[in-house]
């Protein structure tokens, strides 16, 4: 056994959930922000625990080039290496190796492409990025697909589901087959993690260590499975039900986010969450701005990712109550309020607006760290409030950023 | 009444002290980080307090040019403009001016420079500096000084010497003038940082905030003067008595540390010190590494300041308890060990060199976060040490790197 999803409530089709993995519990629906390289960049691990982050997603490509999956592994793997004791998903690096346009070529076997870094010559097949996924030991991996390109023509799509299926198969075969061999527990980093409390003079995390986690021993990770069929209603059905026959813990819809229109996307979630197990998680990939979460958790999407609130922080865009602020401009220079008055991160807390437009301004580096802690709040606090509301089986529609639905 | 100094225990020339700010209790020996723009480069305000920093420093040059002391004077001052009601200290500017050697033209009114952002010309004379020192607000500003180029032929020196007495009486006969414009109290940011409780969640500073703070109505900064005098002992002791004459709360060591050896610098400062008022707080600005600092508080220095720490950990350069610690090295890429494992500070309790050493050579800004946290805890604990071994009254020869001398 390696994760458990208990399902605890549902509102309309939105559903809260817990997902319990070998390191804690996460409260779904939950949006998992992105460190790429084992670093949400800026923001320390104490601070991620503190703004109640309960899962992080790693990249597999970079972290497979940067700083390579045999130093990762050698210290127990991200957990230890990046001293995150809490859960961790990685993707497979199948995106990433897709956006290098230029610099692949896909066969049956696999990819070849060349590193963003230094132009050198590397192979992700199924197997090898399992392999690296099991390196890196997060709890969570993802099959090895082929995120389609959009726009495509319906036979090249239909080409790319059935390579991706067969992706499929191959990654839960040597994952099967290799589960075993996860570096947690083999070294004394992670030993360390589970045993000892932390000597850094923080407050302990809200949920005790042990509550609601999995013995790491004998515990494996999970591998998911990605939807794919382009924007093709009939393809994506059928990739949903050839990956639950093959058969996984979990399934993500990958290939969206991908450039087609917004209600594209949505009809295409809407659609295929009805061919996924209404008992196991089910993942969107990619997604969104805080209306999108909110929006796609009430169809029952249980995981989101997206780089959107980490980037557009070191870009000084910031998401706020009342919509989006471009920190930079000179309008904030002499403003004494809070970047969002109705929002408690510490940074609304203690800093104003004319403080924060200075630093970014100035190029300071503490621009991005505060920013980034404002954005990643408000997109913790959005969840938070989607699992509040469905748990009171109140309406979701302030969600998409129209006013609250009466009660029914 | 706007600083008062305790001496509470002595041990050779060494001083234990008390400053009592308005805005909080600087223990003296004192490192002060430098926050030139008004933030230690990444670095929060919350993590500063929890380092135990009593006393931040900022540059007058810098915040003039950024964001513009009609802004920071705005928001109550740099107290109230940047979050922290903890003592604050400002340079005059002289020093960053004096460092725009290509930029700038000095006369007996002042000097004309270029900004070294956009090229625009600006002019500051020892009224227009510390009309500038008195908007930004800070609990202690410098006098308007010429720090003298190294080498220098004794005549210039002197005259540059006779230069910066004429701009210490100016400098002091505009502070006494204009002392009560300084911002606090004035502004609805400043009540609000001395009277309410902050919401950000944090545990209070260990030091309660009224506890040997003075009250800010009606208290004023306070004016320190600059010894010059270059490498020449005679000219030093000149300057020294010529500024004790015109009378300040406290003075500094200026022009030191522009390149001379550091044989020289601490002749200079031990014979200098002699010719300061014991019972006030002696500021050697601009040094040094942490042996430095240690050797020269054991002379009797109280206050001193330098962005050796936080632009040492943007280059990977860490000081430990076993000496400098160069974090690219290949070396460390699989080392599971702390930095440095006789340090406490929150870097050494939770991450490893392996992760470390790859946050920096991947480029992370976390790299240039946790390394700073490591290098200002390191300077804090080693002036700690300084302090708690005058106050025991023992030997301070493991200060400058060589081992304890035994108790008298």
């Amino acid at each position: 056994m390696s994760i458990r999803f208990q399902i605890e409530a549902t509102n309309g089709a939105g559903r809260l959930g817990r997902l319990i993995t070998p390191h804690g519990v996460v409260e779904t629906p939950v949006f998992m922000p992105v460190g790429t390289l084992a670093s949400v960049k800026g923001v320390a691990q104490d601070l991620l625990e503190d703004l109640g982050v309960q899962i992080l997603l790693g990249n597999t490509y970079h972290l497979y080039l940067r700083p390579g999956v045999d130093t990762v592994r050698g210290m127990g793997g991200l957990h230890g290496f990046m001293s995150w004791d809490r859960a961790i998903l990685t993707d497979s690096g199948g995106f990433q190796v897709f956006s290098l346009t230029e610099l692949r070529k896909v066969n049956e076997e696999g990819v070849t492409f060349r590193s963003h870094l230094d132009g050198s010559s590397h192979f992700f097949s199924p197997e090898s990025a399992i392999e690296a996924e099991i390196g890196l030991g997060a709890d969570i991996i993802m099959a090895f697909d082929e995120c389609t390109e959009f726009p495509a023509e319906r036979e090249r799509v239909r080409a790319s589901m059935e390579l991706t299926l067969r992706w499929a198969e191959r990654s839960k075969k040597h994952f099967d087959e290799h589960k075993r061999r996860v570096p947690w527990g083999t070294s004394a980093q992670h030993s360390a993690l589970s045993i000892e409390p932390k000597q850094s003079g923080e407050s302990p995390p809200a949920v005790p260590r042990w509550a609601g986690t999995l013995p790491t021993t004998g515990a494996t990770q999970s591998l998911f499975g990605i939807v794919q069929g382009g924007m093709d209603l009939e393809l994506r059905r059928e990739s949903a039900e050839r990956t639950v026959e093959i058969g996984f813990p979990g399934y993500a819809m990958g290939g969206l986010s991908v450039g087609e229109p917004r209600a594209v996307t949505r009809e295409i979630v809407e659609s295929t969450l009805q061919y996924l197990p209404i008992d196991q998680p089910r993942y969107l990939m990619g997604v969104g701005t805080p209306e999108e979460i909110a929006a796609y958790a009430a169809l029952g999407v249980d995981m989101m990712d997206c780089v959107l609130p980490t980037r557009a922080a070191r870009h000084g865009l910031l998401f706020t109550s009342v919509g989006k602020v471009s920190i930079k401009q000179a309008r904030y220079a002499n403003d004494a309020g809070a970047l969002d008055p109705a929002c408690g991160c510490r940074v609304c807390a203690r800093y104003s607006r004319a403080y924060l437009r200075h630093l970014y301004a100035s190029n300071e580096v503490l621009a991005q760290v505060l920013n980034t802690v404002h954005n990643l709040s408000f997109y913790l606090d959005t969840m938070r409030r989607v699992r509040h509301s469905i748990r009171l089986g109140e309406g979701t529609g302030f969600l998409s950023g129209v006013s609250s639905q009466p009660k029914p």
